[in-house]
């Protein structure tokens, strides 16, 4: 056993982890409990970066942006029609027409302001900018052209009628984003109308990555007995950006207590997040625990659920470590409980899992009190049935699956036929 | 006016625009139907192209995958404890234990096979590889070790107890993943443990985006009257981004036919999809339509929605185009109608305002009978307020607004405090 040697490791008698198994988790609580304690101690990322406005979606704002000027930024027709005087419409109908004189047209894109004379009108299209000292626009369907020159107008307009005023959209000094927003599609297209070119934004959280197991080896390598290829790490990165992290580490390790001890301090001080799969079990080469109290504190060492009970959350040299387990489902699990939150934390992004939806089972499912229960389930004729296979290790069933069913510590299964709210695993 | 010059224009007289606008947009559908003309004339993908494992995250296959090995590919031990020959354990019980020879141990990692003799028991930890003519394991809590070589065992075990097979998780040639299917963190995973290091894939959609008016300029140029920033390309661009289309063109273009046209030209044949804003309405330079019709033709013009009416969806010089209004907020709407309809017709991925949820209105709502509704919404104490201001050409409505309401065509609107299932504008 490597870790005999090892500086860092409590030696562990197999007979004491008899008793370790025999007592499981002893500090095994609630995910909810466990959530909450991790929101507890994540700390806000501070430092912040000037970016162009064209970088900046899916971006969290450092600080809020007022707008320096108004939006559209001129006075524009609503409506297709003719830029009249108000007043020089008063008393028109269909039975007693008034008549103005057209004196130019104005369209979208011209960028001379033209002026209006008393008694005339000006052709305008939507979004164009209104003349001067018109103070309305008359729409099309109210009045006729009864020659080149000369326009017939058949009710009156108010002033301002389908008149759009700068400031329609954004006034000058308006909070258009508070601190946090983040940005979307929609949002950059508000930012760019406003001439803003760049933006400062909280910078990416750096996620450390690191999957242990002696058995672990490359995707092209020849597999030995025992050996399997080191899957959780690609998945980790892929789900890590997708939520708006850069992955700054990205790491397989034999279990040896030296050995992850050095990549857990090399990493700590250079990322936000470290996030490690395998060795948090109660067996003999499990020694994230050990890694973890020796050098810094684990808040959550275990917690109820199933799959997905050995995952550490605590801090190591000084940086926030989540310890998933090794089996890929368990590790998925735990990915969704506590990395998807503190990612969200930094970046308010979107991830999977997050849609609900209603079924009915077809079958009755049983579950441990006290235990929550994370069980998969596949879209079937008329309901959702179970995934047959069941096990931490076995990754097939989630990638079999289309929901995902939470059974609360308090309930000890469902009946065949009840309607479950399920979460989709897929869109 | 530009368009008089131009070969590919109908000359289209300010009266004549006069009877359009007043029997608005004839063929005006509701957006349901439109939605489903769409999807009859959208052609799948057919390229394909085969990439690294590691960049199929969110990529569509092009074929089914079939195993060519089982994973986890050994027997393994499901729990810590003694790889034992069942028939040696029969008969033992807490008054009546069984000794046992301790002859090795073997952990996850090791990748020597042990071979088990008669009476004999070796250590063995979790996912560690089962030893030869072992055919069972002891739990660690079922038994003690007496001393260095002697195990006690406490109760027997049948043959195949806590053994996981080697095909526990995935058989030879089975069928992993089917065609279309689309990788998501843990597929990824699936396909990384069975050492597949390149998939075929559908290659990305090509989207091609124009936004027309003559009013437009870029960010970085000094706005004349009347001008406005480009501000819906760069939100299209990364939105369709994010749905996982690929930009093969983004340009901006005047209101001139001939200009639009040549571009049109251009990007046809070169990509999938070609995006437009502007010139969808039934003014003096809306000439989407009528550039359509001649190059073309369209299977949708207007749909019976607010804000949003004008869009068309067609084929232009043989490329299936989706000519969105330019007002920000009619152009988002229908982008989420169609644009979204189309991208994910061909990835399969998630896009924005998908989740729904439940809100109750804090003040009566109004619509027309026959139109559906677009109505934004802020989260407010006790439920959510319609955002203020309204119309189409408004951005801020939707970049302050929280929740989308969509009033069916069928209803006059809804009363203050109905309880109303709402799209969620952010996560």
């Amino acid at each position: 056993m490597q870790s005999l040697n090892s500086k860092y490791f409590n030696i562990i008698l197999f007979t004491d982890l008899m008793s370790a198994k025999w007592k499981g988790f002893s500090s095994t609580i609630r995910a909810e409990e466990a959530r909450n304690i991790l929101l507890e101690h994540i700390n806000n990322i501070i430092e912040t970066e000037r970016i162009s406005v064209f970088d900046a979606f899916n971006r969290k704002l450092s600080c809020e942006i007022v707008s320096d000027k108004s939006l559209p930024g001129f006075k524009r027709s609503a409506m297709d029609g003719y830029a009249v005087k108000s007043r020089n419409t008063f008393g028109a109908s269909d039975t007693s027409p008034i008549q103005l004189r057209i004196s130019g047209k104005t369209e979208i894109g011209d960028t001379e302001k033209l002026e209006l004379t008393d008694g005339a009108a000006i052709r305008i299209s939507t979004g164009a900018p209104l003349p001067d000292n018109a103070d309305a626009v008359i729409k099309i369907e109210e009045c006729e052209e009864i020659n080149e020159f000369t326009l017939e107008i058949y009710s009156s307009v108010a002033s301002g009628k389908n008149v759009a005023n700068e400031d329609e959209d954004v006034k000058i000094n308006e909070i258009i984003f508070s601190k946090n927003h983040l940005i979307l599609p929609w949002d950059l297209a508000l930012l760019v109308s406003l001439g803003i070119q760049e933006v400062d934004v909280y910078r990416k959280p750096k996620v450390a990555i690191l999957s242990t197991g002696s058995e672990l080896v490359a995707i092209n390598e020849v597999l030995k007995l025992g050996q399997v290829v080191d899957s959780n790490r690609p998945a980790i990165e892929v789900w890590c950006r997708y939520l708006g992290a850069e992955i700054a580490f990205s790491e397989t390790c034999v279990d040896e207590v030296d050995e992850i001890t050095d990549r857990l301090n090399k990493f700590a001080g250079n990322c936000d997040l470290i996030i490690t799969t395998g060795g948090t079990s109660v067996g003999t080469r499990d020694y994230m625990a050990e890694i973890i109290s020796k050098n810094g504190k684990h808040w959550v060492n275990g917690i109820s659920i199933r799959p997905g009970k050995p995952v550490i959350v605590g801090q190591v040299f000084g940086t926030l470590i989540i310890a998933l387990p090794g089996y890929p489902l368990a590790a998925f699990i735990n990915f969704d409980i506590f990395v998807v939150l503190a990612l969200q934390y930094w970046t308010g992004m979107s991830s999977y899992w997050e849609h609900e939806t209603d079924v009915k089972l077809n079958q009755s499912i049983a579950s441990n009190s006290g235990t929550r229960d994370m069980v998969r389930l596949v879209d079937a004729e008329d309901g959702a049935d179970l995934v047959r296979i069941t096990g931490a290790g076995i990754l097939s069933s989630l990638t079999r699956a289309d929901y995902l069913l939470e059974i609360p510590e308090d309930l000890e299964g469902y009946n065949k036929g009840s309607e479950v709210k399920v979460r989709r695993l897929r869109k």
